[in-house]
């Protein structure tokens, strides 16, 4: 739908516009809906989104967390009950007054998160240590009254995700859970969108409201600036205590449920996605999630155009039964070179081009899209060379991607407030004190993330910020 | 979760009270939540629910429909916009007016549907006939403030459903459009879920806020009230005059779109399954959507627990191969007799118990939901048996629903009223007057539905309820 292809700015130049073209240009999404922070997303972006939704899904049926959905709203006295939980969300939350000409007798909320939502009824519903643990996910889209507004799909007032909330005998199980929570978000995110992250564990003043623990799924953006893409919480009992869910043991004890609650961010993870591969001509879909993998493009003239096209749907026919997401662009009105173009716009990562010179050399000529070239190959054994293609794109997407995630130490304030300048994650010696990370963000606005879960890494020295023996080696960046 | 799987209540003494204790009992929604009219969808319900979205969303999508998401939200500006539309739901719509401690400028309402969300993106996409016809469906919640409280899935506050929505070049490709709807309701509903409908034509008077034709898929409950559990509707260009929607034609005129939408009540659609095809025992699913299709259940001692395990796993892996939805319940803490009950509650349409005699006789024993009775089949071929049996079970579940689809005669008032009384579908001759409709609701809470769209069935003789002359012949029953 749109009238013009090319993109009028460079990544590296200014990322920030070319995010904002590319999202629009290839119909990914629009941002012009009549309210502020709520998006219209496209055929591109949904078709993506749907994938992405089934990657997780899949992932988290294996280990047996089944789908529920609870409502989108949420009664006020409900919302009420868990103190630290109101607090972190109150100022966020839209509150739904009114109904035809009625007020309403209680008011309720827009769901931020459904724990207040869920955890009422899982009181009803657990009774015995035999129907544990419960897992159970929704895949739904939050609201939070955002007034910090930065790029579509980074923070929105209307946000896609999953959540899956747990319900555990101990706290041990609970932790368990928390890491086959970790396992899933690399096997999808990394291995299968590409895309690295780092494994943060949350400072004390930073934990999501009511949990006590916090594990944040961070990645960087091109803009050096960190974004948060998924967490997971060990909530102990303290949810269980407001909401009274209990469970017999085994020895006919009354127990409280530990509990976890796991928020994937499907629509940040989106954005990143888009941030991360794309380049100067557009966007760039890992294979995994391409909602078109491959894309044949025909080249004729009139007297060639029959024998073409024919041979164009024998291989859209071959690489189909194979189960490849193909598309045969046939269209009459545009020039292969337009077509070339807008499938580069549009990600697709694999282009085939066939002519009378490639059917008479029994050949078809290709273009990865994380490459310029084009090349060829026998038409023979076709689908295994697409194949090995498509995984050699995923390989390399990830490994820029790798090379991108910049992370730098720094042992004294002003090299670290030097270092923040060019962006990144920046390593520092830390004393753990929430008055330090208030200083760093007072006076450079980046954040203290917290620390490395998965290697317990040692400070030496003195904290960067203030001097005082340092605790931790703490990961800091300008955060969306 | 239930304690209890007996129902305490057969189907066709008090469907009513069968229903809610099927849905509780059977683990598919909870009705306890704290706000009246919103759900709570368990795993049962919601893995029927996400079934049922993947097959009409493979058929819209196999006629070009792509999908897309619009945001839960509308300003009332555009709401107000088109005047009958508002007409039609200002008294249905929940109103956001508060974001955490702030009055919003401009107060926004839950989408009750979203015509007024979509067509001003729509005005500012479609610009050339070249983009027509421009087809996008969304699989979301609805909300309404309904004030009439029926059953679980038959009215509420939330609901689940799709809604497609396109933009033709003229009247005539809108209609066409609204008879590819018909095509895939017809497909999936009937052909796949086995439930049968009236397609109706609505009379003037009850035509979709908006619209210039509505058309309703209609089917019977076993209470004898009529589900209205689709509709589609030809706009024509109603709503494109409002919200400005032109394109340019072929000779460069601009030309206002016709339109179409499409409601898919998926959330009634499996209240209807629940209610159609279920029995005294509990839920009965057809094949396609049953999260289950197969349960193997082991019957074994101690001395030959192994080797019925072994057994059981190996019958377990040879369907799953074949891909069929296949569980072996080797729980210990329940008996046979418990597991073959829980299963029957919950629907599964087949099941295969295997003893020790079973293996001996290289068989398998066997019993169809839909029937009572245990047989057994040769261990051989059990792969082509089983896929039989399932074929059988859809085309008896769809033959029992047929019969259960009444449809009566009646030539004038009282017999009409009389045959009221039993419910189901009544046909009469019909002036085609809202008076009539009104004094028929009045008096007997019963309503014009409308005429029957695929027969073009001609009316003798007087309108049933005034007695002037007839203009076609209606169907009329109550409603849901």
């Amino acid at each position: 739908m749109s009238e013009e292809l090319g993109l009028s700015v460079k990544k590296t130049e200014n990322f920030g516009k070319w995010y904002l073209e590319v999202l629009q240009k290839a119909e990914v999404l629009d941002t012009r809906y009549g309210i502020k922070g709520f998006l219209v997303y496209m055929p591109l972006g949904m078709l993506t989104i749907k994938d992405i939704y089934k990657l997780f899904e899949n992932e988290l049926e294996i280990r047996k967390h089944k789908p529920a959905l609870f409502p989108v709203v949420i009664p006020q006295s409900y919302f009420k009950k868990e103190a630290e939980h109101i607090k972190g969300f109150e100022k966020e939350v839209f509150w739904i007054t009114h109904a035809g000409k009625n007020k309403l007798q209680e008011k309720m909320c827009l769901r931020p998160t459904s724990e207040t939502a869920m955890y009422p009824m899982y009181s009803i519903w657990i009774r015995s240590h035999l129907q544990l643990p419960l897992k159970l996910y929704q895949s739904t889209a939050m609201y939070r009254y955002e007034t910090k507004m930065t790029k579509p799909l980074m923070r929105g007032r209307e946000f896609l995700w999953i959540e899956a909330h747990t319900a555990q005998k101990s706290w041990d199980d609970a932790e368990k859970q928390v890491k086959e929570d970790m396992e899933i978000f690399k096997k999808v995110v990394t291995d299968n969108l590409c895309i690295p992250f780092l494994l943060i564990k949350r400072p004390e003043w930073d934990k999501f409201a009511g949990a006590e623990e916090t594990y944040a799924f961070e990645t960087l953006l091109p803009d050096g600036i960190s974004l948060q893409i998924g967490t997971t919480h060990n909530l102990g009992e303290k949810f269980a205590n407001v909401f009274n869910i209990q469970y017999m043991d085994e020895n006919r004890k009354k127990k409280y449920v530990n509990q976890t609650c796991y928020g994937i961010g499907i629509g940040r993870i989106l954005g990143a996605l888009i941030s991360i591969h794309g380049d100067d001509n557009g966007l760039i879909f890992p294979p995994v999630v391409a909602p078109t993998q491959i894309v044949i493009i025909p080249i004729y003239k009139k007297d060639t155009k029959e024998k073409v096209l024919k041979k164009c749907k024998e291989v859209l026919g071959r690489l189909k039964e194979k189960g490849f997401r193909v598309h045969l662009d046939d269209r009459e009105k545009h020039t292969p070179g337009f077509k070339f173009n807008e499938w580069e716009l549009k990600g697709v990562p694999f282009r085939i081009a066939i002519g009378p010179i490639d059917i008479e050399k029994k050949q078809v000529s290709y273009s990865k899209r994380d490459e310029k070239n084009e090349l060829t190959t026998p038409e023979d054994g076709l689908e295994k060379f697409v194949k090995t293609k498509l995984d050699e794109i995923s390989s390399n997407l990830l490994k820029k991607a790798k090379n991108l995630m910049k992370i730098q130490d720094a042992e004294n304030y002003s090299d670290l407030k030097e270092k923040l300048k060019k962006g990144g994650f920046i390593r520092i010696p830390f004393c753990m004190k929430e008055k330090c990370a208030e200083k760093l963000k007072d006076n450079t606005g980046a954040e203290v993330r917290g620390t490395l879960f998965e290697k317990n890494e040692k400070a030496k020295g003195n904290c960067a910020i203030c001097g005082e023996k340092a605790e931790k080696i703490a990961y800091v960046a300008k955060a969306y």
